[in-house]
């Protein structure tokens, strides 16, 4: 039972097609996110997709609703310090409201920690509301600077 | 005499030809930072300079000396949020110690982030430690979130 659960509920690379299953109505679950024209969607999709290394956008789809039931990005920054190291950045981290409690958000974050990894990056690191500090601290993360925004708009 | 001085510290791109003028040495006064062989600093400049747009290192050289006495980058991300936006992460600060109380960090800092808004983002980040938010308030940034990191090393 717990088997079949979890091949239903495989991480992967985001696909095209994602927008067709819910991927945008995700993200609205997380921030301000207007509705997304299919072109917009297609154009910064190849976008990233140029940059497939550097950056990576990974979903879980529910096979059964065929709805993205989860999703996080990453991507790698290149320095100078550290031995010219590299760096992973966690990004827009979301769990669909009806989908908690599976153990998702911490699939997809030990994932692209994973993917970080395997790239030589020295470490990951994300921001995050207080609130969940505790969840990152489950997946092995540790708060250290405080993160500072200007916005433009 | 304000101007002459001012002439000589101008924000410009990092140069291939910065590693002799004691970029390396600069960075090592942030953090941890090795002796970067010239063929790893080429590599790495090489392959920020395919990503020019992208990613962005300044420097300011203090012409009287010949020496770098200032740098930060701000990497560009590419969103699915927003309307499809973009977010200005600012990385790897330091002015020279030698070369403190010029405004040079501050001079980095609004360069940075009038590149980040010229590219059209939303908004720009940066985490710091809490001994510099007054530093970065003054640049007009406001603290907001927690940073989390995991170490591979």
């Amino acid at each position: 039972m717990e088997s079949s659960e979890e091949q239903k509920l495989q991480v992967r690379k985001l696909d095209l097609s994602d927008k067709s299953k819910g991927f945008i109505e995700l993200l609205q679950q997380l921030t301000v996110c207007d509705s997304v024209s299919d072109k917009d969607f297609e154009d910064r999709f190849r976008e990233l997709n140029a940059r497939a290394e550097d950056h990576r956008v990974l979903v879980i789809e529910d096979d059964r609703s065929g709805k993205i039931v989860a999703t996080g990005s990453v991507f790698i920054e290149r320095k100078f310090i550290r031995n010219c190291g590299k760096v992973g950045h966690i990004e827009d981290v979301v769990v669909d409201a009806n989908a908690r409690g599976m153990q998702l958000g911490k699939k997809i974050i030990n994932a692209l920690t994973d993917y970080a990894h395997s790239l030589g990056c020295y470490k990951v690191i994300l921001d995050c509301n207080v609130e969940n500090k505790a969840f990152y601290e489950k997946c092995g993360y540790k708060q250290k600077e405080i993160q500072m925004v200007k916005y433009f708009i």
